[in-house]
């Protein structure tokens, strides 16, 4: 039996990278360095500028609370909405540096970019670092931002009650310690959590200086999140980058045992292909098949919001 | 700063199913039953048929050796190619039943037509049964099946340097025993492997009745294929559905844990959002970004022919 073709075209992601970028990422070493952070963002900073990486408008520098990185950036459409689904990111950088914009670069507009593309309203945030602010700190500001966007997101067309919080690496940390209830504040609103390349297993022996500076002496039965994560009422997402250090990895298959231990599945898990841990969040719009696709569906099925995507 | 909007539509996948059929697999009790499958299919039959689950050539029953479950059928674009990447889809049914085609429904023309739509060449094959044939016969048929790919499939505009082997449920067992070793044949050719709701642990304590049609007494040692998975030279691909039942996420979480162990990087895992056991596979072509993004990203990685996908 031989069937006639209908003429429908598969749909297919049409933002991926060159292979030979891909490779030449793949080839990198894993550690993360100022150097690999150079190198990866002069590999994706041109297709970030080809496709456009700042969102039509954008309201820079709102204050969530008293410290001077209490802030936060609004990213929007020049179509106004209503009701749409939230995206607030927190960025990474070791717990002492980072930051959601960095001037003339990619860095982190691209995040509210893609949200915006995808119909959504991107917030990016900034917080206060150690080793001047310490655990939980982090977690404390995550909790004030979203509790400035429960009040104030309408006005930008977002709904406060469709929020999902998406953190890299310390990010991804602070992002897990406020979903586990580490630095208080409410849940109301929040929908999902995406955990990017993030470290849930504080054990004091594997700290290293970054995680030190922030966690100093607090016990790992405090400083873990991975017991609080398994009894979280929010959906959970996590990520690994391909090319991320082994520690990473190690995370990443820890909360794999512990999520089965604890329910008897394997939570959602992506293995961003042909990434590291620097690009993988930067693979976002560019590259959409490795973390974009199943990042949007995430954000889609735990908002309610399937199919609405642009 | 506010930048311009360059006009640039985000690539998104088009296929998706409606949340309310997502919400409906969801709700079905994992447990693979006929009753299962009967409702799984009764719910993406109509999307396949919307968009066309079967390729414009289907050369059927072609054999690939003795026995009459040694059949394959090719299927392939109305336009002449050569040198496209080849995949092989090994059929489930526990070791005892399934059919690559099951005339008048969707399966498993499906995944050759979504093959198709990418520009590859399908090929899906039936193997021999238990408790008749015992392991390693899967093993051996998927072999020989690829050994008839390795001489026949250029006449098809295939490449037989570039096949992937996917394998769903005791298929993905199968094509595991294959790459690891266990049936002999060679893995010329063989870019990739794509394990889909596998079992890799074959403890015989927690053999079901299937599994015991077709292992017997055939030790732990001798039937498991972890081992080899992780010494195998193929890069390979593994998935559990979000709803597969509690056994096959066990075996998802042995299989990143041993990998953790030997490879200190967790392996590539697609974890099937939305989809059980069934419903997995099934939604190649209609659901894209659960499995069909990520298979087909792997695929075009393995075989060196990223970006070239339809």
């Amino acid at each position: 039996m031989t069937g006639a073709p209908r003429g429908v075209i598969l749909g297919t992601v049409t933002h991926a990278l060159p292979a030979d970028v891909i490779a030449q990422i793949k080839a990198m070493d894993p550690a993360i360095t100022p150097g690999q952070a150079q190198a990866v963002w002069a590999l994706l900073t041109p297709f970030h500028e080809k496709l456009g990486c700042t969102a039509p408008r954008i309201d820079r520098d709102l204050t969530y609370g008293d410290h001077p990185r209490h802030r936060l950036d609004v990213h929007t459409g020049d179509q106004p909405r209503a009701a749409a689904p939230v995206v607030l990111f927190v960025h990474g950088g070791g717990f002492t540096g980072g930051d959601k914009h960095v001037p003339g670069t990619p860095r982190y507009d691209l995040v509210g970019a893609w949200a915006v593309r995808h119909g959504w309203v991107g917030v990016t945030m900034t917080y206060r670092l150690a080793p001047g602010y310490r655990w939980p700190a982090g977690a404390q500001d995550v909790a004030a931002a979203v509790g400035w966007i429960r009040e104030n997101v309408a006005g930008y067309g977002g709904d406060p009650g469709k929020i999902v919080v998406a953190g890299n690496s310390a990010g991804a940390v602070h992002v897990a310690s406020f979903v586990a209830g580490q630095g208080g504040g409410s849940l109301d609103g929040v929908r999902g959590a995406a955990l990017l390349s993030g470290v849930y297993d504080l054990d004091p022996a594997r700290r290293a200086g970054p995680e030190h500076a922030y966690y100093g002496d607090t016990p790992a039965a405090a400083a873990s999140t991975l017991p609080g994560l398994l009894d979280c009422p929010v959906p959970l997402l996590f990520s690994v980058a391909e090319r991320d250090p082994a520690d990473f990895h190690a995370q990443a298959a820890a909360a794999v045992a512990a999520w089965l231990a604890s329910h008897g599945t394997v939570p959602d898990l992506v293995w961003v292909e042909g990434h590291n841990h620097m690009s993988a969040v930067g693979s976002l719009g560019i590259d959409e098949a490795a973390l974009g696709t199943p990042l949007a569906r995430f954000i889609e099925r735990s908002t309610g919001t399937e199919g609405s995507s642009a």
